[in-house]
């Protein structure tokens, strides 16, 4: 047996067991897409899904500093889910403001056909979870959405800024980018910006605007 | 500066924060563990941290299959922090018996180091899942248990079971260590079987025990 095989006898069931399988095998894929962060080591870039995993851990254990009243079981399930779509849609450079923008309806389709596969009640609770993550509104979106800029930036500081300074992105444009962290935790963004002006004074990022 | 300084600076700020940055940093190892199984394309080996994100996953998408009543929130939570010992132990064959055996008292000192980087009270909430999901007792860590024994199951048949072959693994100890799936998930090992059954019998995995 292949992966077409196993794929189509989760797909022979013709059920719902059989669409959640097929999901589950749809999910491994996001282990084969590539981000711009590089793992603390710096031995090589990080993929979507362990930077799922570790988004989800720093809800955790970031909690006591997060805004306003969230409900953790809900951050952890869009952060679980808020990559899912980059299966089809690929990781976008987050200084790449044009791409982003481009994405933008690519990343919908994704999550169209990607969430499409489950059952109901799943199939809408996921999706859900994904258009709440992308409106930043809730109290969960703007935490998750903090943690998700906390992650990236402290595994840049690790490795010298090297994923900063090889797109040419400026300690302006990462305060810009990061400040936003502000948003969904307490206490951090000052330790945070305290750390760029640091790597400017350090000469390992430019400080102004490209 | 590199991920020394960086580490040495949330730990310069002697507080709780920066022991969650610390932790933080120290779960990034976890994608440097690989395990036994192959991602469904067969590419390569998995990480232990892309696989608790896919089991986090899988959780959500199977609840509806749980047995008994579960707390999937706290399922979540098993499932994101169950490996998080094997930065310090490694991960261990699970068909490696003697192995598996050695490795307790290695965990559980590995669980004291890495959850104790944690202030209170998420230092003991992560060390209570990780105890939870050993000892295999409630609800919520037989489902968590099923879905770690599903997902390198459904892997293992989409690249022709070989990384049951290459250890000399037959399929009595394929259902032996999968049947326990049936602990935590309903309507499920029924499938499972078949397709080990269809395995033996296009020959591609061994029938009896080694």
């Amino acid at each position: 047996m292949d992966s077409a095989e196993a794929i189509a006898a989760a797909a022979a069931l013709d059920d719902d067991l059989g669409r959640r399988i097929e999901f589950i095998y749809e999910l491994d894929r996001l282990k084969k897409v590539m981000r711009q962060t590089l793992l603390v080591d710096g031995s090589r870039n990080e993929n979507s899904a362990e930077h799922s995993w570790h988004l989800a851990m720093i809800a955790i254990v970031m909690a006591p500093h997060a805004k306003g009243d969230i409900d953790l079981a809900k951050v952890m399930r869009i952060l679980l889910v808020h990559d899912i779509v980059e299966i089809d849609a690929g990781d976008v450079d987050i200084y790449d403001y044009e791409a982003r923008k481009k994405k933008e309806a690519e990343e919908v389709e994704a999550a169209d056909r990607i969430f499409g596969l489950l059952p109901e009640p799943e199939s809408t609770e996921l999706r859900e979870a994904w258009d709440e993550y992308e409106a930043r509104e809730t109290a969960e979106a703007k935490f998750a959405y903090a943690c998700d800029r906390l992650q990236p930036f402290l595994l840049n500081l690790a490795i010298g800024g090297r994923s900063w300074t090889r797109r040419g992105v400026t300690a302006d444009e990462v305060k810009a980018i990061n400040g936003r962290m502000a948003d969904g935790l307490d206490g951090i963004w000052d330790y945070a910006e305290a750390l760029i002006d640091r790597a400017v004074t350090e000469g390992t990022i430019e400080p102004g605007r490209r």
